[in-house]
């Protein structure tokens, strides 16, 4: 057995020691830079310098102009149209982050895009929403901050922690200064709203609540739905709480059939505007009295109007992103709901 | 370059072929080898004879008595209590057949346990609905054929192909002979069944439906519950949908909130009966007339009662089973929508 | 140590036999269907009906009219513009398979999209063609095949197996019947490609080679770069060979470059025809008399003109499928060189 | 190329800087929650306080009543009998820690469960050892301390870190001071134990050894064993050393085995008490006069006896913690030879 | 919602079926040549002509002269010196078979090394067999057959089928027929091997056994082992049995051991004849009268002298292939006992 | 629901917390000790002692003999020959660094090995490069270290952050201070290393470029090459530029190439010397005058003479770890350009 020691004494002090130093860096694609910048004012710090562009055949380029080597690295995008787009510029930055050395990297989407494909409803379907999780886990991703997931489930299609922030209060903030909540009724505009519209009903002081239902029209062939109301809304102020308005149509629906059931006032409370094709004109059109979003997506001027109240999510992201960084508790900022 | 040629001469056929077979093993843990049994006969299969046992300290061991090189193995367990007990013996069976060379390795969950924990209700709490999906990829499993899972986001749990089979035309056809549709209301007991009520609402010919609406009590501090019902159930008969009967303390606080508001009559449906501590009493002394369920986990002699009515989920099983081994489609099973 | 042997007689034949059976199935995306129906019928194969289609904010669905449970399934996708669209949507066809218990699946793609992005050029850029081929993997790709990589280093990026074709017999056909080989120079357009180039001199029969020299202005600050030709071309017919035309800069000012050192012709040979933004006007108002490509991305009516031959690459990619569905070999296809 | 620099202007100091911290948490399940609070003690910490119960139907629940976010985390948990229910819950406390973002989690199991199946003893068996190793990987533990491996290659059962650590010095010196090691034999109780029974005879100062030979009696048929003693006791002390007593069933026949060939004394130690089913009554009534054990399992006060000696493990448990925690070096521990 | 089906009509039969085909193909690296061909003839099939060599700074390169695409590949290997150049010989070869498209790939390593490097024996050190079976895994092995492993942990070592074959009935029932077993004493030349000569004992029919205990000198400082003989082996035939012989130099200090406790004969049984540095010239002047090998490792001419006899394992390898390449039981091979 | 809090009372701070802190470690194989102690020596650190050997039957053994627990680890190698010998080295280390948990292991490699084998050349060859890349992250490996990689495409091998170092400024101030460089041609010395050239003519103000064209002799069949010179050479100083000098045969050809076409003087400069066979031979018989190396892979006494001289590139790695310890900018090393 032939023995060669690479280093024959024994030194009581190899190696170099140094104290540890952790640094936070934000970084965000260019679906909604304005968000971004929003949390970054709120967090007291500079986005961290950023070249992205396609190049002519619509690949995405992304280089950070600054080093990122050992930092926690927080990345913003918006998941708006077209999502595809933004959501692989998003991949393509974690990957870049990861190779240039950040030492963690939180994927922040405060809307997360394809949220609503969380199952197969039939056969031969994708489930895209882990789909996207195992893509952000593969380019590098260590965390997620999102807001008011579709189904609070896919928290788990993510394999590692999942912030999950909750614009709920912020929202029935806005209502209770506003309405007589003695009046209210709170409505779930389908099957899969009504445990939120719980959540709403407790949040308002144990308000009714109403469902809208879908049902097949037993007078007409085929798949043709009629919108009934399940419970009481004669006489009240109807709040249509749901996760998001896509195109308002159901939403506009529910309306009318709240107000054929008698409803005196119908206002709408969503987190995330996705606001596609017709939804601006149909909101416009119909009987709703206000909408309240949140500004998880870009709303453009071109598509605000008179009913709508933007409120900023940005205060929450950055609160959320300084407990992740100083290790601090993400749950003490829901009264431990979270 | 010094070259060595390991063989110098170009055979052509270098090799040898033979073709290709496939072999269906089915096996079974202890936890319910009644289905198992009633499944193989189904498949007009024998179940792979398997020793198991527990040693002293409670360590479970298995062995398989004959080879499964080769099997494309499903490996049927029921999710009962003592649940740890079961899922820690199926996931030593996926060890021992992976070990074994089994070529394609099934897990048959009729109850997949642990679905309710789908999602942090709160921080800091686990997804163990995640884990035991992870848990069973670890071991060695390639898919999964479950019924009725809590959520159907779970089916994103699972790395790979999930065959989600529904109890609801088992079930619905027992009640279609036995009930008048036109005095049925379906009733959902809380927020998270009320999507799978309204498949009963389609599934019966467009009947109306209900919900329990679990608020807080406005007049009492504290999280104290009143059981609301929303929707019309004055005069009619009540078909109450879960998709697990576990102590029955919700589902018969409902049944007496939907007596107090005028019902005439109230049965139960649900897929798997959990029925732990004080189910069993509390079912047989409430007001409830029928109650029906399926054999997804074991319902032992002591556990039956006059009004309780157990339909076998075997023969959807074993169908979903012969489907997957050669090579058919499971979703037909359902009219394209599996 | 308490023995429950679940079934206690050792039963010789428990299980039942069947002899395998293989199939083969075709899918496309939505980026160019012809290709995909072209390959198709080269196969004597159909289509697999596919439903696909965009939500109003982008989002991408994908179902299968069929069931493909145990295909080897190959799907089909040119990566052109919106290119991280047609990506995405791949992925999403390749989840869709997987869930749906494809036996094996095969992503083609003939143009490799980010191939370009292969390396970090500089500090804190992405590897996007890692990342696509890790992002191909996580989404359940085996294994893929695709055409004339930017660079075959690529290959190595994918943990599996990859076909990769060669069109150079495809296009040096065209032009062996059309010109004069013994006055051919062909012509590497930077250094990227000389490697390339030294193939279509050999397959050419040992015919000169030039390379376009992008080097620094010395006369002129910064980035400046001027075209210089090393070897010679004077008199010469030059066949500039290129993987790819994006926007057609380089090719042209590179055959300008050839005619001021006395080019007499320059016809120009690429295997992926991207095309993008100025490139159709820039080569129609070039001194290039001949430009060829294959049909590895779509190129529409509006983007040819009288110089342009478009050669289908969709034979080769069909024997190539044929090869590796029946076990055969793909690199008999290239005369041992693949 | 359209370039969209989202920040034009390169800012030196985007992002914050804060000063890295760590934090040790300590955390039990229910198996043996008084190791651990003896643990906590031992290094002057409080355990983490966590609700932790079980659902009627057996499904184990966890929740951390503190903010774990960014801790060196250590889970402690007895593999002692209902074991599954104990390692299951030790899996979804390690699931809950990952999710709510503690930085590095240990498992810490003193005894570490089915370390008895490490091996295909016959065919088609599971390596249950090994699978449990895998499936804390799985949860998300980063790495391992645990005692006296029933063989020392578990280590390389996990793909990280294990600390492992041995007894032998504690249970050593409690005889050293109670012996006349003059006298002594150490004997190894089949054929396993003889490289541990090594380790005795050296620590003891080269005391003699002997083995129990199981041999099949060559005068019955079938699988009757006979207990051999190969070695001279004889007028001996013996102290048979082993790393669990389960039944007790083999310790008792080799101290028989002992006396009939002249041993005077025979002793027993032992690190882990498994002492199940039969074991309590099986040693008090033999002729054995000592036996020593740690409280790597708990030993209720109904399973203790007059000759039983129970010395705790926790000193040596929080020593290990204690190095890992600051870097130090658990090797040091032993002499360098962990 | 735009939607645009790709294929609008529903056919009933896209797809190509074929009948599924499977080919055995056996490769060897170049460490020993001679086994795999002796397997191959065992099996009648041909080695598949491969081209390896290594280029002048030492790298290997390998190449298959014929398609493997979809064959059931087994890759024959020696681990014998150089064994780190074999090892990864073997490994580059099964790379190349991934990605040529090969089914299944099984190593097969008759020896395999790194085996005594299977735990930690003191901290800092690798567990060099997890390694190699990690690395084996990585690149593309779904299975290894072996035999005799230095323990059986080693099995769970690689995440994936093993078969472990023994040469016990081979080595035995060459002394059967040559000693007389009633003047027999099976010894273990360490405390490592005792449960080996345990089996030894039962095969030979319940022979007596002892056993060579290296203590530390207790007159002499240090590390100074002396050899103990543990056991009665006066007047006997004692046959000392190894996994492997190395240098030789335990084996024959337990052989003068032996014959200083009044054994008349020592011969000695090893699986694997590593007989590195002194083995061959110690075992020559030493008074064991035989020494059985099997040639798991290649003997050279150089090495055979008198005394040796070397048993061809490959008969019992080529049975193993089979039956995993027919699906058939490799345990059958042992009586059930693998 | 039966509820056993483990701890009842919430207390504000369980837990300890201690101030992070990091450490760097250098070690290093057994290849080439001289360039570690150099990098050492850079640093002002010591290289940790280690005790490294090999078994008689060549399986490599390694321990660190001081605790690296917590620390970030730096392992130089020179994968020079026996190269399979020395990266299996490497690998075990970090395999031992891992399991004595070192917080982050960063594989120093200064000369890549296999790097030539990236990509399949043929069909049923291996990628090398990748599976060695592959290999190094199996055993543990996070990071790697890296110089002039034969194509920057390996970085893309590596899953994580690889830092790709150049030699062009060490070896190019070499060239300036000797040469007029007014005179200089660089020059390609095959289609491969075009691109670096390019690089090289950039660096000396923008030379001129040629490239030796290995193209197929067309008067003499088969595979005969002759090596054309394109471009212009005549009275010029050749800087023929290359990754590595292996057996020099090639850059020996190309130099006369160069002397035939004119050239007056021909140097070479190359950042890995790896020398093989005939290379001093050759390159000291040729009309090259000038032979420039870095030690990358160590030029032992007897492989030097007049005509070469060697470039340490020790201060560039040392100045490398510095930066990627202090989480300082590797790219700034190369004036933002790595």
């Amino acid at each position: 057995m032939k023995h060669v020691s690479v280093e024959g004494e024994l030194s009581e002090v190899s190696g170099i020691k140094a104290s540890g130093q952790k640094k936070l860096m934000l970084f965000t694609g260019r679906a909604d830079p304005d968000l971004a910048r929003e949390v970054a004012d709120n967090l007291h710090v500079e986005l961290t310098p950023t070249s992205a562009y396609d190049f002519a055949n619509g690949e995405t380029f992304v280089r950070f102009l600054e080093s990122v080597r050992g930092s926690d690295a927080f990345v913003i995008q918006s998941h708006t149209a077209p999502i595809n787009q933004w959501i692989m510029e998003q991949l393509i930055m974690v990957d870049a982050l990861k190779r240039a050395s950040a030492k963690r990297i939180t994927v922040v989407a405060p809307f997360f895009g394809y949220a609503r494909q969380d199952k197969k409803h039939r056969g031969r379907e994708p489930i895209s929403a882990r789909l996207m999780a195992d893509l952000f886990k593969t380019a590098g991703a260590d965390r997620l901050i999102t807001v008011d997931l579709h189904t609070a489930q896919i928290q788990g299609f993510f394999d590692g922690p999942v912030d999950h922030l909750f614009a709920l209060d912020l929202l029935a903030r806005h209502f209770e200064s506003r309405l007589d909540t003695s009046q209210v009724t709170v409505v779930a505009p389908d099957a899969g709203r009504v445990r939120v519209t719980e959540r709403w009903s407790d949040r308002l002081g144990g308000v009714p609540m109403a469902i809208i239902h879908k049902k097949r029209d037993p007078d007409v062939a085929n798949e043709v739905k009629v919108f009934d109301v399940v419970g009481e809304v004669e006489g009240r102020t109807c709040v249509v709480v749901d996760d998001m308005i896509d195109t308002g149509g159901t939403i506009v629906k529910a309306a009318d059939a709240l107000f054929d059931h008698g409803a005196t006032r119908v206002v709408v409370a969503a987190t995330h505007g996705v606001l596609s094709g017709p939804a601006v004109d149909r909101l416009k059109n119909s009987r709703i009295s206000d909408v309240v979003l949140t500004n998880t997506l870009p709303i453009p001027m071109e598509k605000q109007f008179d009913k709508l109240t933007v409120l900023s999510i940005a205060p929450l992201i950055a609160r959320a992103i300084n407990e992740v960084f100083s290790d601090g508790s993400v749950t003490s900022l829901f009264g431990g709901h979270s």
